[in-house]
């Protein structure tokens, strides 16, 4: 009968506790300490269903990006309704705020979870990819600006990533944004005829996505084109500096009057943090302020600033050693009584729950099953024959100190031994 | 401008601490509680993507169940393929194991994840919802069924459920089940007429599951059918006696002769974990042995069994108190300086990371900024006002006992006060 194989773009994750370099155990490390960054900066998780009504992403993420032209997982169900599976998680962390009416209060939410794109699978780029992030609502451009760059070098040192930069710049406000897509539009247009079919679609639709091009000739010439940073306020300029004068002696942190952000939304600071071990799709972490987004979805008037993160991506860079918990390796030898044999296991379980107690659930020889409880970093055996199930006794094997004796215990005292054990 | 409403059957779950009998927070907490005994078993996490191959979940789960008939999530994507987001995990997990060829060993695999069906939605069940589960590996009928009723108990023990029942049945090998399914047929056939449409299909189909009918009459006819108990080995007869009377001490267990799963591919033991306060659906937990899967999928033979929990009805029934984490609100009132007052959030994190540091980001009175400290559970204030950064100082105020008196300390005190906090 044929295989069946997992879809293109789409990884299985299995986790492998021996082997410290995993791509998985990388992962879950990584989502474990951005959790707990995010619960120790004090914010609540929101998690929104992953499917959603096809018109919030028209509506948020904008008509002319790549993610709603060609990247959707976009279907109907069995009702004929449009649905489709998010692409990221800002839009439904919104259409939530204005459907629940908790509007009316400020949030600083964290999310975590799974997100489609149907997109050219490569190296840490998957059609089904990890996001984890946070959304401040409700809270006008100040002290949310200084707290969020605060936690991205949180996790930057939380994660030991080297070589990492961030960076940032000023958008203004909608008619700033307005003034320079005129003044790029009036720079670009002699040079309309040398640009490449995407950057010419890009002049019609979105003229500031031509900065992020990656075509070389179109950067030469842009080289000359006019920045935003003529068109800020002095208010805008002096919030960059304040987040770089604050930040950088933590975190290398660079201004880039460059740098726009993929989505329509952004207003006001955006950022990206980039390491160069990436490659090509440097980016791990980008965001920026969206004060607009509510309103074009039909709430109220919400300020807003927040940051997605690249879980596959992160985790290609991050650095954490995680102290393992204690491990018990428990090793039934006779197949009769072996319900007796687990009863002790499970007994065990109560006396300290934060002890693993791996039983080894195999049959095999009891020299295979040391083995197999050295690789997995046992701290000790416990071994239990037929002859202990008689005498009512256990055998406890330390792993880890090398030409150290097993002891026999009664079955009585192993509670006490056991309580003790870090 | 319309407002977007979220997808009927799926919800938005937004964690509330303030609240502790908030569902989104019980969601998450008993998440955590359920990672915490995978892990301390000893399980590692494997997590497949959502979206599968549509055939995957015609050949596992069954051409004549409900799940693939008429509340599969399936799709062509952008390439035509026919794929479809998961109802439940074990093929998921099985089609990876063959793929990437780890049959060779045994394993003991943890999952939690979100599941859909196209379901009408009730209590405790949405058309997105959560399920955690394990699956073991490689192992046949032995010290592995110990080991999953063990786990149930660990469960329920860990998570304070009342009034539970954990019903076991064993289904015996195929021949079994064939042997009885022809014995029930030839009881039902005299009284077809008289069964319900729905019946009279499975009664074609798969006559076992008209043992699960709510149909009072079917139940009616059903009292004097022939029992699987008639067609059991002594071995099974024995293996259902043994896991009652290892686990009864501990846990409500129970023999019940007329528990059939709903998916064909269940051999050997299977079980249900019931409560009535979860009204007509009152199953949370089910799972049993399914020798034949691997094989089904076009993998090698490998004896598996697993179980899965609906984590929204485990939520419902689930009484645990997790100890928070100390919190410190920090309160920062002026607006100039509102950088030099953040860095010092920024440089206590790295002195004690284990304490949430909770900047209120609000403007607002130190009066409204203490009152929600409070709500917050804050155990004291850190106060920042323009007077403290110019002479170098902070404002202490304890929150939890009364009448405490607010302390001021110099800027480079702090660390080691802040170090010793737990």
């Amino acid at each position: 009968m044929d295989k069946i194989q997992s879809l293109k773009g789409m990884i299985d994750l299995i986790a492998d506790r021996s082997n410290p370099d995993d791509f998985a155990e990388s992962i879950f490390r990584t989502e474990d300490a951005l959790k707990n960054i995010f619960v120790n900066f004090g914010y609540s998780e929101i998690r929104t269903p992953t499917l959603e009504d096809a018109d919030l992403f028209k509506r948020s993420v904008g008509d002319s990006s790549d993610i709603v032209n060609k990247e959707l997982y976009s279907f109907l169900d069995k009702n004929e309704k449009n649905i489709t599976l998010r692409p990221e998680n800002t839009a439904g962390v919104i259409r939530s705020v204005i459907e629940k009416k908790i509007d009316v209060n400020t949030h600083k939410f964290w999310y975590l979870g799974p997100m489609w794109r149907y997109e050219r699978p490569q190296k840490g780029r998957y059609r089904q990819f990890n996001q984890a992030g946070i959304e401040i609502i409700g809270h006008p451009e100040g002290v949310a600006e200084l707290e969020i760059i605060s936690m991205i070098c949180s996790i930057n040192n939380a994660l030991n990533i080297k070589n990492s930069v961030i960076k940032i710049n000023h958008l203004g406000n909608q008619g700033t944004k307005t003034n320079y897509c005129n003044a790029l539009l009036e720079y670009l247009k002699p040079f309309s005829s040398q640009l490449d079919q995407l950057d010419q679609s890009r002049l019609e639709k979105n003229p500031l996505r031509i900065l992020d091009s990656q075509n070389q000739n179109t950067q030469k010439i842009l080289k000359d084109a006019p920045t935003i940073k003529d068109f800020l306020s002095d208010e805008s300029l002096t919030m960059l500096q304040v987040l770089k004068d604050t930040f950088s002696k933590d975190c290398s942190i660079q201004i880039d009057y460059g740098l726009v952000r993929g989505l329509d939304y952004y207003t006001g600071l955006v950022f990206e943090v980039i390491s160069d071990e990436l490659g090509a799709q440097d980016a791990y972490l980008g965001g920026g302020r969206y004060d607009n987004l509510s309103e074009q979805l039909g709430g109220k008037n919400i300020p807003c600033i927040g940051m997605a993160i690249g879980i596959e991506r992160l985790a290609l860079l991050s650095n954490i050693d995680i102290e393992d918990k204690t491990l018990v390796s428990f090793i039934i030898l006779s197949s009769n009584f072996e319900e007796k044999a687990y009863k002790i296991a499970h007994d065990l379980r109560t006396i300290n729950p934060e002890i693993i107690i791996d039983v080894q659930l195999a049959e095999g020889s009891l020299k295979s099953k040391l083995r197999k409880a050295s690789k997995n970093n046992a701290k000790f055996a416990i071994i239990i024959g037929e002859e202990e199930i008689e005498t009512n006794t256990i055998i406890i094997k330390p792993l880890v100190e090398k030409n150290s004796e097993q002891t026999v215990m009664d079955i009585n005292e192993i509670s006490s031994f056991f309580e003790d054990i870090t």
